[in-house]
């Protein structure tokens, strides 16, 4: 085993620790923002970590990065994926897509789960004292392996049919954050159909209840916690690592004085760089730091008119749009030479860079993945909803039905 | 220095890093679940953290890893472990059992040394609330310098005499989670016999007293620290390394909820995979981790039966009988190739992959060893306290022992 | 790239990590021992990460550590350094003066940002409840881009002109501690001043509101930040970085049982071994402890005496003091082959290991620098808040000037 390969290999475990600690981040964010019971938070953390090792482990790590079957889906029967090798010793090998940097199996694996579980995390947080939690853990097994996995196998797997037509999503504009949000929306649309056939005229609100303490913590994990998100994506710790953390840090420096402002300042920040953060400079990385916060502003707003839906932490305006966003300015700021440092040598200069056509053929491609990548999340996060209703009569709590048609108040966590 | 040297001092420093962390983890699950003064945990922790460092320099690091006298103990005049050679400048050299991966001696020591001290901390839990303060710290320097390097030396020194005869423990089901629940042991025998001495017919229990909040974050924080626990144990950042980490992550799964319970099935997941994490597929780790939640909870209700004494954290049923079980489902799980990845090439198969014979001889040196281990720490552990009691007048608070005769409600920390 | 500059990036990035830490670890600590509230302990500090940033990334990064204008400070021109490259993929090429390392541009820019960082977070706190937020954000960006420079140039660069008298300061003594302390001074004399012309005796105490959770979470983090804060500072993970770790955690045995005495005793034992800790023995790392207790308690009453500031963390007595008498022990417990481990070859043996002149040389070097940079460094703040009350009038805050005149008690942050 090379040099090289001991460093990547320690390089990408660590990120997928940093990476699994936003996973309790977000959970801490429940409580901080909207007066989850810590204890809530915790088990729910929990179950979401632990179901993202397990279905991961499986089934969901090869149906998102096995070979695929004709772009679409990675083999689910993949030998080295399948449940990581069960009882074979042959775990050690290197994982096929990434045998350059040498990561092994396991170290993709834990990697790519805490991604998985991060992403679940932020889809909860939208179901958080509205969905049955028994629904919310059934639906999880869905998205893990299968939802989820899409998105993953079409644009970050190399052998999936959008990443062999160009499109690039450095560490998960669409893929981590547009999916979220766009499963978020399948399960918020179910989640109106069912108040609103109980007569509700407006989406009962998940009011804000500050705790400043818990607040504090949450956003202070998040931000450690992205050290890692952006810098591992390179999956190689080359010099194109460094760039990115020095990039990373730099899109902090865009918050506003509040402390939900704050922590959606800085969200926003972070979520816009995600998808580019591999190809673009110190300089195009502070414009673009810029930009996040009067599009943050703009999409809440945009948002918040919509009265069927409560979105308490800003997962549509946030997450979704400002990840659509992100993966849209691949197309104006990337720089070639950045991006091949960072293993992506066929992606163009942007419009911003002299790319010319080659630029606007990359917005294309970007466009075309991101209306498929959202539309299907969406259908396939509804379908499974509308089934689960069908199966357990609606996914919202009945807790919540009664308290909501006597007093509008939050009903607990089902 | 080669590249793989680098790369394996940088891995288990940071482990060690996590490891440490734990100490920190332990005394905040005193805040979380016993109501302990935040301020009383913090001044606990860094007594024993403090006084780890402090006496392993002097002499535990070479009773436990020097070059041993007979396969007993370890020369506790070796040179380069005693104070880390105080002020010569051959500290840099590499320890003499892991030359091979190249381990600096202070490495080893820092990564040894978080051991001894999340052990300690763990035998700090039953003192709580019932043990003089003073005899705790007295105690504490005879743990660190004989009582705990006994079976480190035995089992993990490669000179040791048990390890000699082929017994394993990949990352301390006995040396850490079974000596410290026998030392525990040989500390709550003394506090009953004082007890009992003060005319009481059950031992004062401590009271839960649980603080979601701080019991929050000690889970959260063991369970990053385990991170560093089990992988760190390799000792060498390997291919196998990451195999553990994976199974460690796997072991997550097996929660149920209930604040206590949480936290105990997550410990007990934890714990049980310690002795052999290095030693077995991600398929048998799962098998394992379905195993945990029902043997704490029988040997919780055991231990539960016994009145005359008071274990408010599951010392007994989950780090004594957890650590146990562990070590010796190694003679059944253990599969050669994972091991010999481990650095363990003469570990045999287990009975359930066709080891037979030397599988059964696996276990009787393994069952050998636990009977020693356990008999020696807790006699060594209950020796330490009879002195101590005889010294100072018994080892249980004064004010414990007024406030239990009129009304058995716990005592703040001497 | 070499295998040891793969691993020498990751090492310094890790450490950086750990050393931003800090900075939150610092606002937390506002919040334990001060009562102030944790949102804006929360805003101040990523006021101060992100202008740290930002600022560093302009022009500071190169005032502080481009190639100097004849030894006095970096060329703010320099090309890889003015605001990173800019637009220019350049930036992945190793830093000028660590091209022995091998570390980039990147990576060494986060990790002495990061210094900067917690620098002026620990300026920060005399501030608290006495000066002008938007006076302390105008000056954070003078300090980051000429007052931190200035000893930073001179010690740390190695063009800087104490750097080729022979000066040393291994982490920072005198240029993280000494000029936060004597910057820190800079700013309470003004504050004085302005507390007489309204008319007061006494400078208005702030008051210790100790908050034990927030105080314990401060503590644990600076902790575990200090991890990162000697060993990074080899600047290369070489077999001395260990030595280093070992030492800094050695220092942590000196604490006392108090929760303030407890902070500052863990604080002092780390301000004292940090401008040495890469050039003594673990020994003399010991006795070193052992004196920074008392040297602590006679600092604090000596500064308790003076009527006219209000120092309720202990910045002059612990950092001012301590980082001083840790700069000065270098003439008396440095080992030329420790030194030479960590980087420094041409230190001399101090006194105390048969140095003789060359200590005695080395002796008065060390006081000639420290002499300089804390006359400059105080003149240069002084000025800054002299000319910001000018403008401003005064940095105090007017709710602050109301309520002192009726009451004494303590504002709110401005």
């Amino acid at each position: 085993m090379t040099a090289a390969v001991l460093a990547n290999n320690l390089w990408v475990l660590l990120c997928g620790l940093f990476v699994f600690m936003m996973t309790i981040a977000v959970g801490l964010l429940e409580v901080g923002e909207l007066g989850e019971r810590v204890v809530g938070s915790l088990v729910k953390t929990i179950l979401i970590t632990g179901l993202a090792v397990l279905v991961m482990a499986i089934v969901g790590f090869n149906t998102a990065f096995a070979p695929t079957v004709g772009g679409i889906i990675g083999n689910p029967l993949y030998g080295p994926g399948l449940f990581l090798g069960g009882f074979s010793p042959g775990i050690a090998d290197s994982w096929w897509s990434v045998t350059g940097a040498g990561l092994r199996t396991g170290t993709y694996f834990l990697f790519e789960t805490a991604f998985a579980s991060v992403t679940l995390a932020l889809v909860g947080v939208v179901a958080l004292h509205k969905m049955k939690l028994s629904a919310f853990a059934i639906y999880s097994v869905v998205y893990l392996a299968l939802i989820w996995a899409l998105p993953a196998a079409w644009i970050w797997n190399p052998s999936g049919w959008l990443a062999k037509l160009g499109m690039v999503d450095f560490a998960g504009g669409l893929v981590v954050h547009g999916a979220a949000g766009a499963a978020g929306l399948g399960i918020v649309w179910q989640i109106w159909r069912e108040e609103k056939a109980r007569g509700l005229k407006v989406s009962t609100p998940v009011p804000y209840r500050v705790n400043p303490g818990w607040l504090t913590l949450a956003i202070l994990l998040l931000w450690v916690g992205w050290f890692g998100f952006n810098p591992g994506s390179v999956l190689a710790f080359n010099d194109e690592a460094i760039v990115v953390v020095a990039i990373t840090s730099y899109l902090l420096t865009s918050e506003i004085f509040n402390p939900l402002y704050v922590v959606n300042g800085i969200l926003m920040g972070l979520i816009v760089i995600t998808p580019l953060a591999g190809f673009v400079s110190p300089g195009s990385a502070l414009i673009l730091g810029l930009l996040c916060g009067p599009i943050f502003i703009y999409a809440e707003k945009f948002v918040g008119r919509a009265k069927w839906m409560s979105d308490p932490v800003g997962l549509f305006p946030g997450h979704l749009a400002g990840g659509i966003f992100g993966v849209l300015m691949i197309a104006f700021f990337a720089q070639n030479q950045f991006a091949t440092g960072s293993g992506f040598p066929a992606l163009p200069n942007g419009l911003f860079f002299g790319g010319g056509g080659a630029a606007l053929k990359q917005l294309g491609i970007e466009i075309l993945g991101i209306g498929v990548s959202v539309v299907a999340v969406f259908v396939l996060s509804h379908l499974t909803v509308r089934v689960l209703a069908a199966l357990m009569r609606g996914i919202t709590t009945s807790f919540a039905a009664e308290v909501e048609t006597r007093t509008g108040a939050p009903a607990p966590l089902g």
